[in-house]
């Protein structure tokens, strides 16, 4: 069977490698080539099977029907631009052309809202780790209008490492991060911040956003705890989250809080929500779970790339 | 030189051997024996030396003048009565006679704010770990009047697992919790809740108070995230933290962001603040971070005590 | 189409749950019934689906025309046999059926080694973890016999806790194994160690055993570090390794050193060879890894059962 | 009350900043500079206090009694040969003075083996860590002639990752070292090698030495499991260890299996002794456990200079 000749760029990071890996899985895409400067020359054992690393200068472009980059932001968009000249479809997981970040008004591929844009789309912005498993889990609000109106909506996340990248930076060692947690960006100061801005403000809430994001020590993982002040009390919340992404399959809605082990290595996002007791202003609770490298990355890379070309939704992806 | 002979009842939990561990290096104070029901007979290498488990009935509670009880929640209060009768001091390290938990009025082992009613004090109830870390970085705040009325102060608090005690349960084995993060007691359920509103109540603030905390895999540690709204911005907010915490031994004010790293092992409260931005509504983030078994427990516990006999109140305390 | 109806006895422990987990992606298996007698009644989320537990006395044996048994060592050969009387075939994941624990002659599951013994076999002994790993990585010098005589073979391993079970024990908390590390059964005293005397001794080497597990934080995989005195120097050995394994699908013999990483969720045992310098008698020491949860018990049994029904040896195996 | 002023080169490594935190609560040393080339300008919370790297070329070495050098291995050696031109006595704990790495016959630290050439030496060569933990608990086999002429002494190691340093190496990255664990070095290739071999070689014992050590994701502490052939078998073992240690304050010698918890931010060695059963040669498996930057480094460092200056040996260390 004939399948779709895949290029990534920018494969030696953590979400490229994990794209690698998933595609050798892919029943649609093979992967033809895979960049990485630095590492150029020298393989990785990935999905089962050694991946050898070119220099992103050499890659055979044109040989590539669909291209993921994963490169750095800021460099990522002049390779996506070239790729499309080459008539390659793209799927740019940077933060280049992401809401917030570029005026161009490029499909978002944060599936399960913006579906019926990416069916066919040439190239996809996929969203950063932190705002998917943020936002999806607070469009069943977002959608119905039911947040306060000049509320804050108080977002305290943690990662694990694998989101801040490989390179060796002195503060993502295994002995500085051992047995340690901290915060950072505090203040809304990180940079995945305008992209949930845009994605909240787009549903004409006026409530504002503040964004904590931690460092925990684990490899793969978010776990996002969203507080959210309402216009009236609802009877059942977990039953609006239910029934608006009923018939998801990436989507777990669940009584239980989500952990991060239900979601490791999984293309999903697990949530529940709970009414906190003995606030005067009636306030819920969402817990979102998601793996960044997957759900949050590549996973999700390729779940867009399946509506770009037409596939099944959930071909070659783990749930 | 005379020491204070010391006992410790419930030693062979966390927080237990905690104490006994600090009591081996304290200048005034000897610990004579420890008492751990179901580990009697056995021995602990604690603080560089062993200590032998007896039962709690078989405590000679007459040899001791100060009693530590780290007794379960709910067993903890006939002992401590049974311990005064004997005319031992006690400092209880258990919730039984916290604010909230008792009607009765027991002096508050909140250091930095309970002092003067702890220096010479019979018996003290001592805080519990979520409680010192958010509290006393709430302070600066609740003494100034300085929070808007009726807003909600939301704390997101991640916690290492010897906050859970040694108690073997399945969701704590190593298999469970390692490369985990998940939230407990969500929607305000939490044991430490009514402790933590009754202090913030005696300030006549009239905010509510949302606490969320999350397992960490890590052994110990506590890192709190307040965020706080505020009648009006402040111009220079750590300046506030700074002056109101002058000269205290245990309190680090700083502007980084605190980790666990910097506070294991050590009896103190680290802290900074920081004002978000883009908010419609003034807003502070509060990052504070306690080893939960030493200013969280054992550490205060000790702090207390010396004011309770006297002594320099940073006696035998690793700082 | 049809798949063989299958059924887990003991399927709350770590090894019952990756049966469980592995089951639901194989083409030609079906699980019908998961019994875990303290968790009766209780689900959990295994292979991205719910699984509810029974209690063993209520499991319908007869609908099963295969069985995995994951009881304990001495309770598994009492239902082991209850099964065969049920007309199903049995892959033992317990000790009570091996080498060296039972004097029957049940064909053992080392499938690399014991592939034709097992094709079509009615019950399957499956190997320990440990055994898996090391006893693999020792048959390229064993089948050849160029083990020095009446020297000792000096096996040091390192396995997570995932290998010790998830009953509750207080030396398996998180907050006692992380940051740890820690021999166990040093002496040659390890219930692991006759299933390996009995394999060396069938080859007529007379050479001793020695055996020396630890205990590391992480939650699963098995490094074994072997360390074996030679007749005479051999010339590449590594070459030897690849010859003996040449085509086994689940057998990686790389020139680099395995790491757990490697071979995490994978069906494969991963190994290489190294001689050592300055040695009067020629030494080798030789590194394999495996997931003991994977290759090291469900995922073996799995290719054990596959070769008991005549299906391809990696259906429904994770490479 | 005058105190030593001393100064620390290589201060931003693990064991320069394990030093500087001891150091200052020393009795006698007081910390005047701490030198990091990279890190100059900086300032680093240790022992309690804010440390103020400066560049080692701006080393006011003069006002120096005392420097410990702890530059990387090549580099120190010079920097040495200068502080002891100005006057100062100096612990080295790079590799480049010890036995086997050259040529002078520098006293060699290795304190409770070493300790009358250590009283009043004017230059130490501190052990590495690898070497302390495994020598210390050879030397009651080594010293008595008990170990089996021609034999291999098979060492089997595992540290944590400070031992490896904080320079920023992907393969440190938290991210590769989380659940996962890997040999290095393996065939006796490690540096360490030399200097275990010198101090065997010294007994006139003609055994060899086989090394291998392993990576654990651990932030601290080695635990060596050792494999010796014996001459004879031995009564009981442990009494022997117990004899040859009698009196020492930093050795411990238990029926226990030592763990990394034991020792970790101890300047010990805990160590014990089993007798293998089964065996045709009489064998004993060693296990000994250090804090590598401890015991393995800085503790160790500061007992030989307490030697040097003729302080008591256990001035200022943790046990």
């Amino acid at each position: 069977m004939h399948k779709i000749p895949v290029g990534v760029f920018g494969a030696s990071g953590y979400a490229g490698r994990e794209l690698c890996a998933l595609l050798s899985a892919h029943p649609h895409f093979e992967l033809t080539f895979a960049t990485a400067n630095a590492q150029r020359g020298e393989q990785a054992f990935l999905g089962g099977r050694e991946v050898r690393f070119i220099a992103t200068d050499d890659a055979p472009i044109r040989s590539a029907e669909l291209i993921f980059s994963a490169l750095p932001h800021g460099a990522s968009a002049t390779w996506v631009e070239r790729a499309q000249e080459h008539g390659a479809r793209v799927v740019d997981l940077s933060s280049d052309l992401r809401p917030g970040h570029t005026k161009q008004n490029i499909p978002y591929g944060l599936t399960e809202v913006k579906r019926d844009s990416l069916r066919g789309a040439e190239v996809i912005a996929n969203p950063g780790c932190y705002p998917t498993a943020i936002l999806l889990s607070l469009t069943p609000l977002l959608e119905r209008g039911l947040i306060r109106p000049e509320s804050s909506i108080v977002v305290d996340a943690a990662s694990g490492v694998t989101g801040a990248g490989n390179s060796p930076k002195p503060e993502l060692l295994f002995g500085e991060v051992t047995e340690n947690y901290r915060a950072y960006g505090v203040g809304n100061e990180h940079r995945h911040l305008p992209e949930m801005r845009a994605l909240v403000d787009s549903y004409e809430t006026n409530a504002d956003l503040l964004f904590t994001p931690h460092l925990l020590p684990v490899a793969r993982g978010i776990l996002a705890t969203t507080t959210v002040q309402l216009r009236a009390p609802l009877e059942e919340p977990l039953t609006i989250w239910r029934d608006h992404f009923a018939g998801e399959p990436f989507i777990e809605v669940t009584p239980d809080l989500p952990t991060l082990r239900d979601v490791q290595h999984r293309n999903v996002v697990r949530m529940t929500v709970r009414a906190a007791a003995g606030m005067r202003v009636p306030t819920l609770i969402i817990l979102s779970a998601i793996d960044n490298l997957v759900k949050g990355a590549a996973g999700q890379a390729i779940q867009n790339a399946n509506l770009s070309f037409g596939f099944a939704e959930a071909a070659g992806l783990p749930r």
